[in-house]
Parts: C-alpha cells; sequence; structure tokens
C-alpha cells in the first residue's frame, strides 16, 4: 500500500520527496487550468506512483496521461477510469488496448490512416482516438500541411463503430532548449498556432479539442489561449534542468537523491558518490558550456539544505558520480555519509530509482518497482 | 530459472542476445588472460545475469567482479563465491558487507585509511583489501604521488585481524574516450606504468598484485604484461561504442535491442520507434559531430541483419525514439513492425531493460528484474 511503510535509515542512493511541495505544485497547476478554462489532465509519466497519484486525486484531478499502455494499466488497477496514452499506439500490444479499453475511458494517439485502420480492425471495446500533431518538435505528429491525411483519420475514427474522434494533441518539447521563459513563451504561441490552424480544417460544429502540455510552457505562461487541456508532467517534482529552464524556482523542486559518499579526494577537489548513470541518468545540462549531472544540497536524513554553490556532479559512469565542489566543501565531505544531490531530469531519475521514500520516512510506489 | 521459460512474441522493447556470439566473446578474452599469466575476473556489471554467468561458468570462470554489494549478493545466491566488489566500499551496507564476508570470499576496494579504519572496527568476516589506484582516469582512486597514504592502508590493512592487502586496483575508463586502437595502447601503457610504480612501493616478497581491466584495452591489446588479473566487463556483449572505438568487430555485438515502430514521417525522413531513455539510457556517441543513440539493424523475429546504412537513432526522449534513414529505408517500415538497434551502451540498457530474450525464444534473467 502507498505511504504505510516507514523506512529505516537509507543505505543506498533514493529519492527523497516532500510531500507538501508536490501537493503546492499540482494545487499551483491545476488552478491555472481552471483559470484558463482548460481540463487539467496530468502526466503521470514522471511519477508512476499510486500514492503520489492519490495527492492528485486530493486535488480534485480525474484524468490522466500515460506514455505507455503498461503504465495504464497500472493505474487502471489503481482505481483511474479516464487514461489518455499520451504515445502513438503501439499496434503489438492490441490485446492490453482492448482490455483497456473495457475498463476505462482509454484515449489513444494516431498519426496515420494506417494504423487506425489497424486498430479499427481490431477493437472490441469504444476508445477515443486523438490526432497528434507535429508542432515544431521533431518527434511525433503529423504536420500541419497535411491536411488531407489528418481529415481523413479523423473521418475514418468517426466512421468505426469503436472509434471516436475527439481532437489534437501536441507536445512542444523544444521548449526544454529553450534560453529561457521569452523563448518558452514565443515556442507556445507558435505551437498554439499550428494546432488552430489544424482545428480551422474541422467544421465548427464537429468535436476538436486541443491538448498541449509541456512543463516548461504550463510553468512560464499564465494563460493558455486556445488550450481546452493541459497535460504537463514533470512540474509535479521538478528538477535542476527546469529550475535553469526558468520553469521553477528552487523551493518548487519535490525531490532530491539522498547518496552516500564513498570517497573524498582533497587534491584533486572532487568526491566520489554511489550515485552514477543508473540511478540519476545520463541526462544533463550544460553549465557555462560545461556537462552537469546535477547539484549538490546538503541532507540530514530528513529534509535537505539550499544548492551548494560551485558543487556538481561532472561527470556519472554506471554506478559512480563524481562531485567537483570548493575546497571548504570537500573537506566537509567523509565516506559514509550521505548528501543530497538534486537531480538535472526528475522522470528519468524515478524511473531509475524505481521507488520514493518520503520526508516523514514512508515509502511511496514506482510502478517500476513494484 | 535461468535459461527455461519459452517467451512468445515480443511486443515491447526486448534485449535480444546470441549466447554463441557471447560464449565466444568469453572464450577468446579468457584465452588471452591465460595467455598473458593473468587471473581473469570478468565484471559482471554488463550483464548482471546468472544464466550469462552460467556461461562464464562453462569457460571455466570462477572469479568474478561486480560493482555494488547487492550484486554480490544476488551472484552470491547464485552460487558464486569469490567476488570482488569493485566499486569504492560503501559503509552503509556494513550488514551486508558482513553477511557477504561469511559466505564468499570477498574482495573490497578502499581508497583513503579512514574507511579502512571504519571497515575494521565493523567487520566480522575477512576481507581481501585492494587499493583503488588513479592511473588517469578522472573518478576514483589514490594518485601514485600519495606513498605515504598508500603503504599506510595496506599496512592497516595487513595489521587487522579481518582484513587483508592483496594488491592494486586501477580501472583506465579513460580508453572509452581514445580516438581508436593506438590512443588505447597507449593509454594502457601509460596506466600500467603508474600501477607499476606504486607496486614498486612494496617490497618484492609482499603479496602485491596489479589487477586492470576496461574492455577496451583488455580487447585491443593481446599481452598485459604485468598486470596479475584482467577484470573487463562490456565485451561480453559489446556495443556500437566500442565498435566505433575499434575494441570489436559488429560480428562480435551479442545482442540488439528489437522495437516496434509506432509511427513513419516520409516527409521528414524519421521513424518513431516505442524505444526511448528509459530503455536505451541517454549515453550517445558522436557520428560527425552530430550525437547518435543506436543504429538500426534488420529483425526478422529471431536474428538480427548488418547495421542500415544512415539509419541513427538521433534522438530519445523518456520512451520515444527518433530514427532517421535514407528515404527507401523509411518506406520500407511500417508501425506495428519491429526493427533492431544496435545499442550504444550495453551496461546501462541491459540494467533498464531488466532481462534478456535469447534468439531461440527463452528468456534470460537480469538482476534487475528480479
Amino acid at each position: 500500500m502507498p505511504f504505510c511503510v516507514y523506512e529505516m535509515k537509507p543505505i543506498r542512493p533514493v529519492y527523497i520527496i516532500d510531500p507538501y511541495i508536490v501537493q503546492e505544485n499540482i494545487r499551483l497547476m491545476a488552478r491555472k487550468a481552471a483559470h484558463s478554462g482548460a481540463v487539467f489532465r496530468p502526466h503521470f509519466k514522471t511519477h508512476q506512483s499510486l500514492a503520489i497519484g492519490n495527492l492528485f486525486r486530493e486535488e480534485g484531478v480525474r484524468r490522466i496521461a500515460v506514455s505507455s499502455l503498461k503504465m495504464a494499466e497500472y493505474f487502471c488497477h489503481g482505481g483511474w477510469d479516464d487514461i489518455t496514452v499520451a504515445f502513438p499506439v503501439n499496434l503489438p500490444e492490441i490485446e492490453l488496448v482492448n482490455d483497456l479499453a473495457s475498463r476505462v475511458l482509454l484515449g489513444l494517439l494516431v498519426e496515420d490512416s494506417q494504423t487506425l485502420h489497424s486498430l479499427a480492425g481490431n477493437l472490441l471495446s469504444p476508445v477515443d482516438i486523438y490526432i497528434k500533431i507535429y508542432s515544431g518538435y521533431h518527434r511525433t505528429g503529423l504536420e500541419p500541411a497535411v491536411r488531407d491525411e489528418i481529415l481523413r483519420i479523423a473521418e475514418a475514427a468517426d466512421d468505426g463503430p469503436m472509434t471516436r474522434f475527439l481532437g489534437l494533441v501536441t507536445h512542444a518539447g523544444h521548449t526544454y532548449s529553450a534560453s529561457g521563459p521569452e523563448e518558452i513563451r514565443q515556442i507556445f504561441q507558435d505551437s498554439m498556432q499550428c494546432m488552430l490552424t489544424v482545428k480551422d480544417y474541422f467544421s465548427t460544429h464537429q468535436n476538436c479539442m486541443v491538448s498541449v502540455g509541456d512543463t516548461p510552457s504550463c510553468s512560464v505562461l499564465e494563460e493558455f489561449k486556445g488550450a481546452d487541456e493541459l497535460r504537463p508532467g514533470n512540474f509535479v517534482f521538478y528538477d535542476l534542468m527546469q529550475m535553469e529552464l526558468g520553469s521553477c524556482r528552487f523551493n518548487q523542486i519535490a525531490g532530491i537523491v539522498a547518496v552516500p559518499v564513498v570517497a573524498v579526494h582533497q587534491r584533486r577537489n572532487q568526491a566520489v558518490i554511489y550515485g552514477g548513470a543508473v540511478h540519476l541518468s545520463k541526462d544533463r545540462i550544460l553549465l557555462n558550456g560545461r556537462p552537469v549531472y546535477g547539484q549538490m544540497v546538503g541532507w540530514d536524513g530528513t529534509r535537505w539544505g539550499l544548492p551548494v554553490e560551485g558543487s556538481y556532479l561532472v561527470s556519472v559512469s554506471q554506478e559512480h558520480g563524481v562531485l567537483e565542489a570548493p575546497d571548504a566543501v570537500i573537506r566537509s565531505l567523509k565516506p559514509g555519509t550521505f548528501i543530497g544531490i538534486l537531480p538535472v531530469h526528475a522522470c528519468l531519475t524515478a524511473n531509475l530509482l524505481r521507488g520514493y521514500r518520503l520526508v516523514s520516512g514512508q515509502t511511496a510506489d514506482h510502478m517500476q518497482g513494484i
């Protein structure tokens, strides 16, 4: 059961979460969505946790997005019944699609007629179909220019007995490489312009909602004109990457990774931590042109402190992380003691650590750790 | 039990392994070590699998290295009884250290007197102590220059009732960023020079073996003068990074990741696969200055084909990978079908996929998937 085991002192790397910060992050985002008249459908791929999911439920959230059918299954078993799989539908999993469609309101993303055709021929229960639109982020989606293909998919979805066209979805993931809030706002506007162009292909009495939702846009903007639905995910925890982008302040980061120090090298101004690519991932940000894999914070076994200036993880290998820090910081470290690391990318870190420890000492589930 | 379940056709990303290539890789490396008069102590952090471990056992291997105490525990339960934890000992896990020390011949790495002191005060069973030496790779180890500290640790280890100094260990991990075989050879020589300098601090009648073992050096060189022990790990599978380095040929790569195609975008010469950072990691190599996260191979459900020229994963996000490929290749792809991806880094990929499927259809264990 989520939230009910108290854990002994950690002995290995562990993701420490402050549920009050999580709650604040959820409240703020839910309020923004409501204020903008948009449905709030948070993406659960970041936390992948029933326990953290309960914090959303307490704030009135009932609709969620996930990034795999397996994740949909996990949350379905946890009682969630309105789930969009915000990933192009993976046809080899049609059995699971059918199982889910019989239990929950299932939304699927499609970006070609062939896939829709294959789906339609195999579905046993009704699903909602969204068309994924490419709005500048080089990954998935149909370009607005392919009007006929977009209309063909929507029409075919509406014609099928088990499919219903519901709207357009995009992910402006290029906000993650923006230089700051100004560029994030601009990307949001451009991306929304793409979506409205495509929406115009449809007659006004046709159902065609517009769903958007990268964390940088949802964090930086206050209004989301044109958006009927917001699906941010990362904001639940935030991380060093988001802080550098200007999406959040330090006190909105809801988690750090507590790691043991295993070696201290004063001559090199370095310490080695038990915390590497298998705990934090190889995701990185550039600070002054140098790759950084995390920043140090103090950790007293319960709460964490402020970011320690000039104290960064400068490399990670499989299990090791190398911390570079000023003289006085390195001198304060001892093998066997714990420090905190602000992770660069919360989603990948959570996926690797596969469980949480709350500041209270309770544990919380993660789908990958079950 | 390893190797005894036959799996249905895969529906999600899975690591496909050819055990005959694995066997050949093991045989070649074991022969090299024997030829050089060195003990072969392969690093099991790459595969983390009892089933793959059995293939080593069949080739006469009895001593292994691992990268965490938990991994030592996994292989101890699998019947391995001579295990070096090739990672600076993590003091908070002293209970597990004691448990392991009572069951197996346990080797531990130490790089400061304080840690040795703390260990000595808490050990209940004997362990072997190796001193980690820094030989140019910016991570762990004592620099050869700190002669007194090195001798102090060795002496303290020999004085303790539960510790015995056995030798020196290094990891010349900077071979991974070498430009090719010539530089790898040079790094090996320089690194070995460091080790022999330190070995000279000890009297000739004192036990002081020298253990080395990065995969690039062990693959490129034929003789390892001065090395008493070789501990490579990655060579068991090899990967795109090793092939680019010149450590292996394509037909020595023992595994590919089979992934479903989920979207095809001919206009952009791209396809999207269900295979992202949570399957392949964010490790990458640079090809012509561009980051690459994997290369495409054909896969017929059993065997894989040759690398497809010009067909690379150019980005990965949490669950998505974006494949860029020539026109004709993209045209041949269909959503719902599988292709193969040569992973950039086998160790991280295996750690994420947490299990294997052999070309025969049998499954094999991975410690993270248990």
